[in-house]
């Protein structure tokens, strides 16, 4: 197959934002991938879905490697690659906790993703003669991580208004009602990228005898957070999200609730002792940590913290902010795309983060993203975005599209988009679509694909609601 | 440093153990690491602590790296990579069904670890009217991750005779009381690595109206399994024991149970529809598979599974045969040393897995684990290995010691540990040690490590039980 030459048709962006973004701010692995086209010939992969997970940075991956050698059995084991593998492991709670700027007593669990750490969260709510003492608060803009673990326990939900002035002034009168122990809050919006002021909200949660949990799934891989300084109680991200897909989440914050709280999993290395038929738990991370830990996981985790630490954060603002406003100026240029938001009153220049929400008129969103995966190399995000209530209430619950970049991102993927878009507008669909099993797919789709990815194309056995 | 000699002094294996076992069965990466000894020096490594955590095979690095840049998100993404990924991840249920012999209905989900597995199938026992329909009945000689999780549902706990006969025979007794809706039972021990008789077990359960589910961490590394042809209806087993250490471990089995039971965790992708205070569940793996999965631990898992089902059966067990007989032999020679069992009729050449448990008269078990360590280069585990039940009936209350080993080992591994003992009961210790932090560990400690493990040697921060 010839290679499908690229020729930018949409408007070109500044030299600003040329200067800030032409490049990746750092390497990932796959960058230079390249996705067969439906029409024939290859294009390199335009990876716009960052959001719902991030490439490994190529220092993850080396140190992956680096590693892998050395990995055994953790915490029990006198073996030389098992003192190694145990010093990796506990040392990374130590380099997530200083990423996060936690309290030096602040107990850091490694979990699955931040669904697994919300839901240990949700296990630890404090309890007295066998009741909860309070409730969790929540917004309705939450990603399904940080809605679905309070629906279990005592909770309180209040849709959040037209602005972010008018959503804390709500925020500050639910909790003065009283009863609230928790006040669950995304520190961004993973269907809009816009930033809540997380230390402001802190604030407001102790002022009235609440704590605060931050799902930092999105806000952590574009932003530095300190906890300590922000006051924030509990921190969780994932890092899937963090540019270390290695199937290892964390939960930051104050031990005292966790260590009082239901064990996660019950399982070895989660007890003091266990008989035959009760148990004494153990306390700090061991309680929630049963079975063998993810070391391998962890560590990358760990690594992927120090890299984005060592950025130069206005560097790192600067090449994010040029590929967000090169994206959303040209959205707004083409008629019939609208942008969506949730607050009218976001500062959408400092405010955001590296997530663009958009609808095409006249299009399916599935169809929009089909389109561009097939004749343009593109990925991005279609759907609800697991925030089903949010969607419902932007007056899209058929979903929209999203795309979202970071570090290893250059400005030409932005710009492919547009053209992609531009190109569906002026000259329509190049190809036929059909839908498949709830998916729109590229009808006759005779791409070649590894032989280890054998069903592909398609989403056999996908998840019903969109993963993120 | 000069690189230590390796004398061999121990008893020779015969050349029967030697042609079957003088090489590994398979490469695994790290399997030429050196181990620094503390009177200076380095040897190879030689881990015996596969029973905890194996080694990555090679091939399994290797799909890791080769699969890693076509890493994105999964499941709704329409993008190139998101669609290899999700082929990938799908596919991998596929792999693992096919490897332990799964019926074409049977679910396969995606968890952590076996721990992690076993927790989730406890969340899923039939209920009617609020109540659970049944009680789980386990021995006392199961790990943790299977006597833990049980402990939370209604259950009975019996404990096992000298003999696997009569403790069959007690198992039958407990079933014809009527009322078990689960008998959860492990597949080898991990303690003593003697094999139980899954199918037997299994028409017993189901003559009592039970459903039985095998905990295969143990056993599915060692051998191969059949769970439609031994009617067994959930097994569970983790990636770390099975040569894929990638944090992912599996639960296989019955869909009735798995689509109507609790959600493992309340989050993204789990759900059909969510609304602000309620929420529509899924059917299928999707539903207790909450938040982004691990698409990179199962795949790695699935593509372990394939070598080991590529191997030759009677090659595979000759292997690991030779090692352990020459191992058992050479222990069983030297004046002191016990090695342990839990059942006096168990046919120890053709039911046990590559694990031997036996203990040093005089020495704590950690002194012998930190000396073998730190002299010999030899990892091996001590404790109570996550059952402390059993260990406390088989008068070991204080733990004992385990070496473990599989397809990467080679019978120098088993010689050098024999040598090391040999030494240790003729010479005694070569070196000063003592106890830090619960541990023995050698005194005046000043190997090099590498830097990205800091606090090595020590178990800083170890969980208190041991970890399996």
């Amino acid at each position: 197959m010839s290679t499908a030459t690229f020729t930018p048709t949409a408007a070109q962006p500044t030299s600003a934002q040329s200067n800030a973004a032409s490049r990746p701010l750092a390497a990932v692995t796959g960058a230079e991938l390249q996705a067969p086209l439906i029409q024939g010939g290859h294009v390199r992969y335009a990876n716009l879905d960052y959001g719902a997970s991030a490439p490994a940075l190529t220092v993850v991956s080396a140190h992956l490697n680096e590693i892998l050698p050395f990995y055994a059995s953790v915490h029990r084991g006198a073996g030389y690659a098992s003192q190694i593998s145990t010093s990796v492991y506990e040392n990374s709670r130590n380099i997530v906790r200083e990423f996060v700027g936690g309290r030096p007593d602040d107990s850091v669990i490694f979990t699955r993703n931040t669904t697994d750490s919300l839901n240990l969260l949700a296990g630890c709510l404090p309890v007295q003669d066998g009741e909860h003492t309070g409730e969790v608060l929540y917004l309705d803009i939450e990603h399904h991580a940080n809605l679905l673990p309070w629906q279990g326990v005592p909770h309180r939900s209040i849709v959040a208004a037209d602005t972010l002035a008018e959503t804390i002034a709500n925020v500050r009168a639910a909790l003065q009602q009283g009863g609230v122990s928790l006040l669950a809050v995304t520190g961004a919006s993973n269907v809009t990228g816009e930033i809540l002021p997380i230390a402001a909200l802190a604030t407001l949660a102790h002022q009235y005898g609440a704590r605060i949990v931050v799902d930092a799934a999105q806000l952590a891989p574009h932003r530095r957070i300190n906890i300590a300084a922000s006051d924030v109680d509990y921190l969780v991200f994932s890092g899937h999200k963090l540019y270390a897909p290695f199937g290892a989440g964390v939960l930051v914050g104050r031990p005292d609730w966790l260590d009082a709280g239901t064990p996660h999993l019950a399982g070895g290395g989660a007890v003091r002792e266990a008989r035959l038929d009760s148990v004494s738990w153990a306390t700090g991370p061991a309680r929630h940590e049963g079975g063998s830990p993810n070391v391998l996981g962890a560590a990358t985790l760990a690594r992927a913290t120090q890299v984005l630490a060592s950025l130069d954060q206005d560097a790192w603002h600067a090449h994010e902010a040029a590929i967000r406003s090169h994206l959303v100026e040209g959205l707004n240029r083409i008629d019939g795309v609208t942008v969506h938001q949730i607050f009218s009153d976001t500062d959408t220049e400092n405010d955001t983060i590296g997530v663009v929400n958009f609808s095409v008129q006249g299009f399916d969103a599935g169809l929009v993203a089909a389109y561009l995966a097939a004749e343009h190399g593109i990925g991005l995000r279609d759907g609800r975005f697991c925030a089903h209530p949010l969607l419902k209430r932007l007056g899209l619950p058929s979903g929209s599209l999203r795309a979202s970049f970071g570090v290893g991102s250059r400005l030409e993927d932005a710009t492919r988009l547009l053209a992609g878009i531009e190109e569906l507008k002026r000259t329509g669909l190049g190809w036929d679509y059909v839908v498949d099993a709830g998916r729109w797919v590229p009808a006759n789709d005779h791409r070649s694909y590894p032989e280890w990815a054998p069903n592909t194309p398609g989403t056999a056995g996908a998840a019903p609601c969109t993963i993120d």
